[in-house]
């Protein structure tokens, strides 16, 4: 997932090539169209359909789902004026975050972060969005996103994204993918916290793989998120026409909000490294303790077994093996040896 | 309590929504106005009483214990014309620390920090505050809070914070909270200590777990006391009317004790980097003693019991066995082995 | 080859040395000129036939292979005008990517990246580039190159870099260096992902041999890319006249390419210290499970074979030995102890 | 020493209570007047006699040593007209080192580097010291200083101090204090030095309790220093008249001392951060050793001491017992055995 | 290397204390008078020759090896009219690399690095430059120095150095001391290449030792030059009238060279910390293969050691040691308990 994908060498710049996996499913074309007023909807719409409806008062958005349908990407990009480098960047699905400015339009592109309930891996998804003076356009991966509540507010009449502009309909659109990341990381805290109870007690290689793999997705996490702290920003003091004073005060709760995100991963990411010093320290910690009771066993028998070898052996002159009471002080002498060295051990705070 | 809280995804930007954990008292409302010559105090007043009360002159201090009531919070607002993005700041309690600037009124969200005996552990609660020309408002989650001491000070006649106006009300009361992070930063300074003595011994795992824990509760403290420089600094530079000449320099006081603060987390923070380190080290050195015990006592005596097994075997024909010295001639072979094994240990400084 | 080349002490500046390995091959130079209707092609040409193509309109590029002539290098320099720090700059094939501005042309030193699948490390060659007004000069150190694909373009009447000047043909030039960067990238990315795949079997030296190499490698590659950020937005924001408008579009989107490009590097690297990092666990792990069989079976044992040792003795007098029952009162014993220890390590976890 | 220590929660701001340790002596007030022509000196002088002699031409320094004693100080304060704030900061004796612009008076905090010969410890000491127009007022917690060598240097006749203004007077004394640094850190160093030395042999608990104290010690220079850069460096761009430019020419000498003060003490962090490295890479290495020891020995040993535990046995039928060469066969097999252990290890280059 | 060494306390500032390891050789003066036309040279010339010739036209370049001549370097200084600073200044040996305009004249100070190949450390000694209009003087700590290609390159007639002002030659003699820096480094880039070759075998003590010996070396040269940098681009930012537009272009490349090098130390302490991991991780891994070897061993042999012992035993009744086939059955259980620990391990692939 952080691997980069080569882009064909030589292609000239503005060459229309899609990078990344390619799904199966063919693309899909919705429009919905608004004023305080009225409001049209239209799933599975033809390229021209939308460019007509551009023309008319209010906002336009239009949806596309499948960037890799190549030659409607092109008719929708002629339509509204975008420029070769901004499809470019729309089809390279591993596209860093960022917020361009082309005069009559922005082109933001985001990354949507899922949760695969199958791998139980963290799956992020590219939104490119474009929007100029009365239209929206967004472009995605695959079918499915989390703007199904924007599109709730919009049927509501009399809601405040209806009442506004495209900017507004945009700044809703970034802010419901920002919220999304709060579900993820809601997700990643709950492992956090169950891994840091597993850790009391004795830590295994599945808590360490597990800590890896954390470490690995978070590392995504950060690198969709960190651009949009610019991204927001960037479009919050642009001087840009574009974005109304009105909408501006949102961008800013906005950027509070990539603040807060960037914060928890940062936390998070902190927290993980505590766990791996406390893997490792428990580790050694388990080692030395093993240590101690194997050197005790051993100090502690090792000569006894000696002492009783020596007088195992069969040689004709061995005076001790005749006498009287040779028996019970050998048993003696192991028995003062044993206790010295428990002594010494206890001593050394070994027990 | 380092977890985020997921928002409702979709929501739209100023829903009012409380996100926290919800106290089950009932909320709670308070009142103190006052200038240099009367004061008014007043529990458990109606919403409407704090609106008349505004528009007298002198300084009107609203408090609100419990900020999970919702419509009470939202009359406030409408009330001293909050704008609903500062509400919905002010009931996501698991907000960051900031200072907004809202023209008519400043809106700062700050952390309260307390040492919960019971779990012996920090806890954290949010305190946001909205100062105006002659109002401040506070709310609180729970009862009880810090800002004690300035009420005493209040009611006393003559005090320098009765002949001020509301931004040095609001300034005091965020100086209590910062006096606030000296009592926590005591009481875990005193841990530090504990734990630096305790690390002289023998280091066990529970010092281990008590350095992750504290670790962790400085991220907590970290996180609150952070983002107050900037709000801090912020509210000092600003060139509002609403913040005077005479509270500037307090304001640059109060400055001066969260770097302060600031500093003393920072040096705890890298302490307890030492002690983990510290505690690594001990480990691997007693893990290296325990070891050369072992290796000492194996080493001398593992040959000594291959040499008396040696003799006592059974084979017919063992010709030592039955020499006159036999016996003797082994115990010196043995002696001069551990001899010199002794010699060789010393030489290479085990003992 | 990290390594730093020493250049000849006390040799006056803009001397001219060539610093580097020297091939064994013979330098060539070879010539495009063309503007958007003609183009001539020329291989092995002469320096005198290159300066006077530059007198004719359109672009003309001109490319040597084999940096270390310096009499053709100098007579180039000479016939297009550049400094002679500008000459000891290209000779240096150890220098830092840079972009310097020399009022009537641009200075670009870069680092093409090769995989050298003889020795499976990754290789770097110093390309040097100089435009100005109608003109490109390149300059490598070998025969062989990543510019085919600009070639082609540029054969193909009606193409984009056809129709633009020297300052596209540059950045076209640049690009296609870059666009290399990601096919290294990639390479490096399937290593990573084999080493993380190793690792979660039991690692051995092999792999922390391939983690150290891939780390070399990363700071190889990161010392050629850090700098061309800079060189980048260098020419970006230059207010030169020789870049024309229509050409910093396209420096913007290959800004975004370098961007993208050290993301990846980066988080290759972090991805390398955990790997590291998960290497170290492993084996600190896997030490302490070696050491719990050990310390099990040495402890299980010992304390028995003591026993046995015992009644092995030769003493007249051993009671125990004539009892009835003596034989299987000590496999009693010993079973029972055996249990103990058994249900010691149990509640220990050891097992 | 690193601790913080608690102010009394909700005091007004500006309230006067002493924080730090109190010393048992009295406090001393000692007085220096001079101009080119004339000095007097005065020790255990009234304030009264201070603040007479502060209308006269020339230069008054007043030294208090024991800022406990409120009534004193807050009588001092108010004869040269100090904010409250800052007495309050001179009180605070755990105050950060700073540089305040009162406007007609500069308040510096500074701290006194003393290494305790008793308990080996370096202790520090806040010097507070004010100056305005004709006076320098400075503030110690204890007698005894380093300003001895200024105040030689004022009872000398046409030395450059007594020719210059109270900013000079404030100059040196600073960099009195920067001196002593030197001195410090000098100790320091040799420590550092002889740690090293003692890590060439086996390192110890020690040397590890050592390294820990003394990174202790880097903490508290540091915070003291650290400050002191930007206190000087403000003090030389301020624009205030207070400060002539003769001076100012010293304030960029004494830049720079801080600034190698500041560097070398972080030389010695890195220092002791390499030593801690070496000391745990040693510890792992001498483990390995003694494993490498104690494994030759069990596994040379061990596999011999089972075969002549074999033919101890007491079975009836044992053909081997009654061979005529089964002795000597027996010690054939166990040296070709041994020898071809001490192949293998040898192969292994464990000797 | 690293001490710093401490000042005397109380000392006016601008008092000339020599601070340094005093060389026993006598001081030595030279110089070298030059212009376009003309050029003479004397050694151990006497200071007022020096000053004498200041007035001629052309470049005077006045060399005093030995500051510890304090009474000459005064002589100098008053006649060249440099400020007590300065000279203080000079005299202190450990001073911080830095450039300093006085106005009339600029003050840079520098180190030069030797390779002592008696102690086969690097070895490092100041070298104070002073220059202005017409005059360079050069103040070193001992004979011995990497100026000799510049005086070379000034008795060539017709050289750039000779053609060229003060500024040049002050230039010159800077780039020859950054040109000794790369033979340091291409020095220790060769030990570097010898250890990490050195660790793919068993890495020992020395390896370590030589390790942490180069870090500590690194420390030096970093200390050197990391303030080299700023130092160069601050005399090619000066607006001062001293150093001529030509002059800049060469300390633009001379900037390029000490970022080079910086690059390259940096590099060199990347790849330290590299081989100290790498160095840390062999030896765990090492250990962790010992204790295989011996868990084999002993978990094999030592349940079998005591499966003999306790037929060893000499207890009357025990039936199995007069069955016929007791022996063998014996050699059966420990052939098959041995073959299914074999296995066992075989599982654990701990072969």
């Amino acid at each position: 997932m952080l691997r980069i994908r080569p882009k064909q060498i030589g292609l000239a710049p503005g060459s229309l090539v899609h990078v990344g996996d390619r799904p199966e499913e063919p693309s899909r074309l919705s429009m919905m169209a608004y004023d305080s007023e009225t409001l049209s909807e239209a799933v599975d719409v033809s390229v021209e359909a939308c460019l007509q409806q551009r023309g008319a008062s209010g906002v336009t958005w239009v949806n596309l789902d499948g960037v890799h349908d190549i030659p409607r990407l092109e008719a929708l990009g002629t339509g509204f004026g975008l420029h070769s480098l901004a499809l470019e960047d729309i089809l390279n699905t591993d596209h860093r975050p960022k917020c361009e400015d082309f005069e009559t339009s922005f082109l933001l592109i985001l990354k949507m972060l899922f949760f695969d309930s199958e791998t139980e891996r963290v799956r992020s998804e590219q939104v490119s969005l474009v929007f100029g003076a009365g239209y929206v356009l967004t472009f995605q991966e695959r079918q499915g996103d989390v703007f199904d509540a924007v599109r709730a507010r919009l049927r509501r009449q009399g809601s405040r994204t209806r009442e506004r502009g495209a900017d507004y309909l945009a700044y809703a659109l970034v802010d419901s993918i920002v919220d999304s990341y709060y579900h993820i990381l809601e997700r990643l805290g709950d492992s956090l916290a169950d891994l840091e109870e597993a850790m009391t007690d004795q830590p295994t290689r599945d808590e360490l793989t597990r800590i890896h793999q954390l470490k690995g997705e978070m590392t995504l996490i950060r690198r969709a998120i960190w651009p949009l702290r610019d991204l927001v920003s960037g479009l919050q003091r642009d001087e840009s026409t574009l974005v109304s004073e009105g909408t501006r005060i949102y961008l800013r709760d906005l950027y509070d909000h990539t603040i807060q995100v960037m914060d928890t991963v940062e936390i998070y990411r902190e927290s993980l490294a505590n766990l791996l010093d406390l893997y490792l320290s428990s580790v050694s910690q388990r080692t030395n303790e093993v240590m101690r009771v194997l050197t005790i066993m051993a100090t502690l028998f090792i000569p006894l077994t000696f002492i009783v070898g020596v007088y195992g052996m069969n040689f004709d002159h061995m005076p001790e093996l005749h006498w009287r009471y040779g028996y019970g002080m050998v048993w003696g002498v192991m028995l003062v040896g044993t206790g010295a060295m428990v002594g010494y051990f206890k001593r050394k705070d070994w027990f």
